[in-house]
């Protein structure tokens, strides 16, 4: 009899967005006249048109296909060299960081990829994750069975939970205790978080001390506007013996459907065999793209490509200047509002506190029913977003000065 | 100290295609006059070029996303409704095949599927697969841990291997054993050798009887040109309760660079937990698609939706007839050879007996240094390939009847 995975079947059903959704679908059902002014602020989606230079590159790219002579099959799973070099030269090199073209690995998703890194890892590790958190942190670390049951509050047992909060800046510390794997997300999703270079040279102390690996998530660097912020965590000296990094064309480039990311593994990064054994990460994620992935679409790479070209910069920074005005419409709005906010300066999220007693889930219901405006109700994100909403800057100019009016209306 | 997956490290170094690279490049290198007259029909790339349908639909898809109302950011991560209701339509239901719209789950490629669906499927079963197979199969169960080390021969232990040869019709028969998960390949890579409805409704027999799931990878589909040869194991009465099917648009529209496949998983198809209960498979395998992957391209899943069009499918039905063509010059010049010659009717590939004496490197060599043909040795995809060698037909006309000339040239 052939058995299942059943570490899945410790996965709480009410995953956070689908339950969005039902919600906002039963109230548009009830209120078809308040579903017409309804604005979606919850999930993070880009809604701007992508930028003009990959859209005349992936249009070049689709004519290369329909040409014997300049067709392409397979391409090399890891990228192909062109995109690899201008990303390591463009993210890294020019902001002093050393990566090799060869330790970027082209992917079609940061999602893909921070679920999939488990699969080189071990299973006897000590798993640290922030509270709040993108939930796919968690959820794939349930599924490859390196926790246990989740509780009542919805914290899974082995996790170690790295609360964050006011009093933190939303970025955890290191832990009194021994970790192995640490998660970090800067800017942060969804508190809108940034870490500072003092925290971050922290994380790599302890890293380097604990022979830890940090997995590092950057994939709203480009939302980074204080001078001082690191934008990768390779601008720590000694991050490159301790960390790998996340990265995705998807929320500066507004690729969420067209589908590139990377990950950089540094060839220096070397874990350890349970007998102790010093063994390098890179032939390992080098080996499992190889084997269980097929190289992301030639069109999307060259698309890609195009965001580093000159225009494509400039049209990627017109891009983030847009979402970050809406962020300071919102931010603003919400403060008016008699709400305390955080974020929104260095990412595309305000995480904004619910008034006193009321609860992340009643404030979406407030907001959806009397404002007709869809936000994410932070304890989603975990136990400690309890009491805190997101309200994501992705949408028109309008829709976010709309958004900002009606929070002012709203009587809590 | 974090640890790392080693069971990576049973992994045999020396990979198969780029062990042929090694050797064709020292081979070029040595003497540029022959590289300039060197075909490759190693790997199983296609050469043709996009047909139109998908290439038109491919521009409209990136003009599409260039404008703010036609915009669209993340799809669904198991693809969207459309491409999912004309593969069911087309590929299943127009066969009398039973196949949800729901049950199919659009991905970025076949390779990352049959990796991937071991996520869902428990550490404890015991695993079958063909030899000489699709080298992916046996690495991936390897990465997860699913195997003991490799013998001398390459074989791992743990692994139940199932012997193709001409006597079975390099169809593997169910063994006496019991096994829990079972790897078929029809038509098979890299055999080209296609199972018979007799085979298939025994596996499925066997696979009920056993409660066994069949991994059944179809990516070779459209080659099948005999009447009769199943085109889906869903043709088979009961595969519906114990078989998953890999389907891609590589080989039939030429996708191999543009990233488009699927998978169906039959909502009737239950596996066990350590207890004996009973689960279904789907929901697994949908939380798998949602947490760890963000769906395939919009401009991806537009050009394979085109491929289903009147146009598309005759343009579709044109490459395969040149890749066809090139299969029977290839079969035809091996057999004038003096080669015992299989497959190349309902596949892609031709699998050729190297003369008496000959291991599959040594003709590889020979190959390669007298003809200046680049074809895959047999001993590649296991031990039972020793003395075998594949060659692909993905080429041009001009190219395979030149193959076929060079191959009757050669004195073994």
């Amino acid at each position: 009899m052939a058995f299942l995975n059943e570490h899945y079947l410790k996965l709480k059903a009410g995953y956070l967005f689908p339950e969005i959704g039902r919600r906002v679908k039963a109230f548009c059902e009830a209120n078809p006249e308040a579903a017409k002014r309804l604005i979606r602020c919850g999930i993070g989606d880009v809604t701007e048109p992508l930028p003009a230079a990959a859209i005349a590159a992936m249009h070049q790219a689709v004519d290369e296909l329909a040409v014997r002579e300049t067709f392409r099959g397979y391409g090399p799973e890891q990228g192909y060299e062109w995109l690899r070099q201008a990303i390591a030269q463009n993210d890294f090199r020019a902001r002093g960081c050393e990566v090799a073209d060869d330790e970027v690995f082209v992917s079609d998703g940061s999602k893909c990829d921070c679920g999939n890194i488990l699969d080189i890892l071990g299973d006897k590790n000590k798993i640290a994750i922030s509270d709040p958190v993108y939930p796919v942190y968690v959820d794939t670390n349930v599924m490859a069975g390196h926790t246990g049951e989740a509780n009542a509050a919805g914290a899974y047992a082995k996790l170690v939970y790295l609360p964050c909060r006011p009093g933190n800046g939303f970025i955890p510390e290191p832990p009194k205790r021994h970790v192995d794997v640490i998660y970090l997300c800067s800017p942060n999703n969804p508190t809108g978080a940034a870490a500072t270079r003092e925290q971050l040279e922290a994380w790599v102390r302890y890293a380097l001390d604990h022979k830890s690996v940090i997995l590092f998530d950057a994939a709203y660097e480009a939302y980074i506007t204080e001078p001082g912020v690191p934008h990768s965590i390779y601008e720590v000296p000694g991050a490159r013996a301790c960390a790998i990094e996340f990265r995705s064309c998807s929320k500066n480039g507004g690729f969420t459907g067209v589908r590139c990311a990377f990950t950089v593994v540094p060839k220096t990064l070397q874990l350890s065999t349970k007998a102790g054994q010093p063994q390098a990460l890179h032939p390992l994620w080098l080996r499992r793209m190889t084997t269980k992935f097929n190289g992301v679409s030639y069109i999307v790479q060259r698309g890609a490509e195009a965001l580093y070209s000159p225009e494509g910069k400039a049209q990627v920074a017109a891009l983030i200047g847009h979402y970050l005005g809406n962020a300071e419409v919102l931010r603003q709005g919400a403060k008016l509002a008699g709400l305390k906010v955080f974020g929104g300066v260095n990412a595309p999220y305000i995480w904004a506190r619910t008034p006193k007693g009321v609860t992340s889930w009643q404030a979406f219901d407030k907001i959806l029913n009397e404002a007709n405006v869809v936000i994410t109700p932070g304890s989603g994100f975990g136990s400690k977003g309890e009491g805190y909403f997101r309200i994501s800057a992705f949408n028109s100019r309008a829709n976010a000065e709309e958004v900002a009016r009606r929070l002012q209306e709203l009587h809590w």
